[in-house]
């Protein structure tokens, strides 16, 4: 997992230049032809990578993002009005039949398909109708890494592309050497927070939002322990309810939009009582915390959640030993599974 | 708590006729002009709801259903591409400013915006096009259940009419007669098993799944336990890995489509020594539990889910006090909550 994770941003690099032609060509069409909505199909890691997509299209272009629910064609046999959508397949392995039997309907219901895949002779990839391969090469941990990652990238890629944004754009290529600094963050503070958790909450908003779905999912299929991602504000709906003395609340905090909500609410966490990990660029965030997860200066404001994610998996990996699991060896799972 | 969630059958009730003539007249419309796709606006409880109507839209009428995150609008400062869309926006309070700003977006966007709310003079029922009031009377528990069961209802009756679908429309006049008797259901068998837990995972598929989330929720308000819900088909993409040996799991197993695999996923739950509590009308699940949480027999395999959680709230009321915790005073909530 370890090994894995720190090839992200080889891949990164190899994406973004290999893909470029075909994600050009691609969003040249769809400047022409916007789509009336996107619909996302995918499953646990790659469904959170979808979820980044969803803000991405929305904040950033204005397209409606539903996360398709596959029970919905392979249970209930329905099949959804998707003329004009853009759909995006995500998967590491391409091979879900739920996925491609989702993907199979949208296509034949007039939607663009796109499949973004590790494993290019693949299902996933041969139903649809773009491919844009993650170029991770091959991924045999069970917990994935470089393939959530790079799908990020596959996503923030097509909307620099589509938005014609010179942030994104410039910024982009600048992302890999980015990502290889992150990799090399000190969070050894969150160790000794999160070694004796029974449970947890991480939290986040906005993009930093999408990628705390992952570090909550990583969490529990790593460490066995059950953490659970909600956005800054969602927790004030009703999860806060949980948050007393002691309890561990893992913050993702890079500076973006939505930070200075998000540092109002580490201040009324700490007033709870709550063991604070607060993951960020910025000196005011780490003050609040009780565990410091140091973030590398302010890159972009899209990409440092990206870069967030990658400082944390080399944490995930190693709180695991610490609490006495073997990342590699994650209980109960297999590497591709199959649901309808 | 206990009180207004008895208060459900007879707000169903009056939901189901007052709002008739309103409902018939948006559903006329919306066969002649089917939206591009749904968008629901929501927070909390009432977001479990819209998860709800996503799987009728979807599975019965075919819309895509994207539940909106307000930060988009409200944070970001987008302006979502909503012309030709279906926007509807839940909420008890109707006060809630993020969602009033995100349906005003849509309203000038182009949408054709609906509130569903049981405050009737809210800014977020002023701000919609056409209102379709709870009937709930007033709402004071701050853990929400007739505002959210009737909501499940209110979203079944648009669906109905719209599909003009004669298992729905029979069904719903039996509805609350249906609802008051599962809220007799004698779930006790639940309560040794849940009330030492430290956290919990519940269980679901299609509907059952979208109900499963308003449980965890519940679980987390009133009785501080930390339950996260998850699609029987997700599970296993993930979060199984923290399944072990008394690990307790709430099953969801209404009749529906996808029952069988409900089952199949018990069975396998079993195998890893998880404890389960499974809330079902067919002996065949309930003989695979620890703690059968029995419901009626057999009524609509979509309003099923309702009984579900009708039978579900006093059960999670009687759990808070088992555990020590006053379900009407859940720590660190208020009513109406602000958020932006």
């Amino acid at each position: 997992m370890r090994a894995e994770a720190l090839e992200a941003p080889a891949a990164a690099e190899r994406l973004l230049a290999e893909n470029a032609a075909e994600v050009r060509s691609l969003a040249r069409f769809l400047r022409k032809r916007p789509p009336a909505f996107v619909q996302t199909v995918a499953r646990g890691s790659s469904d959170h990578a979808a979820l980044f997509g969803k803000y991405l299209f929305e904040a950033r272009l204005g397209w409606v993002t539903s996360s398709a629910a596959p029970s919905v064609v392979t249970v209930y046999g329905a099949r959804p009005r998707l003329a004009g959508a853009l759909v995006i397949a995500l998967s590491q392995s391409g091979a879900s039949v739920d996925l491609v039997e989702s993907l199979r309907a949208a296509r034949s219901a007039g939607a663009l398909t796109v499949a973004v895949v590790n494993v290019e002779d693949s299902p996933l990839a041969h139903a649809a109708e773009v491919v844009l391969p993650l170029h991770a090469g091959a991924e045999k941990s069970v917990a994935a890494t470089k393939s959530y990652l790079t799908m990020l990238v596959a996503l923030a890629q097509i909307v620099a592309h589509v938005e014609e944004a010179p942030d994104l754009e410039e910024a982009l290529p600048l992302l890999p050497e980015q990502m290889a600094l992150a990799a090399g963050a000190d969070w050894s503070a969150g160790l000794e927070l999160f070694e004796p958790a029974g449970d947890a909450y991480v939290v986040g908003r906005g993009y930093a939002f999408a990628v705390a779905n992952e570090a909550a999912l990583k969490l529990k299929e790593t460490s066995a322990l059950h953490a659970e991602a909600f956005s800054a504000a969602e927790l004030l709906h009703g999860p806060v309810a949980i948050v007393g003395p002691g309890y561990p609340v893992l913050t993702l905090a890079p500076y973006d939009r939505p930070y200075p909500q998000v540092v109002e609410l580490l201040a009324g966490l700490k007033e709870k009582g709550a063991e604070l990990a607060v993951a960020s660029s910025e000196p005011e965030a780490l003050a609040l915390a009780d565990a410091p997860l140091p973030l590398q200066r302010r890159f972009h404001p899209v990409l440092d959640s990206v870069l967030t994610v990658q400082a944390f998996y080399p944490f995930a990996e190693a709180l695991a030993r610490a609490r006495g699991y073997d990342p590699d060896r994650p209980r109960n799972l297999q590497k591709v599974t199959q649901t309808r």
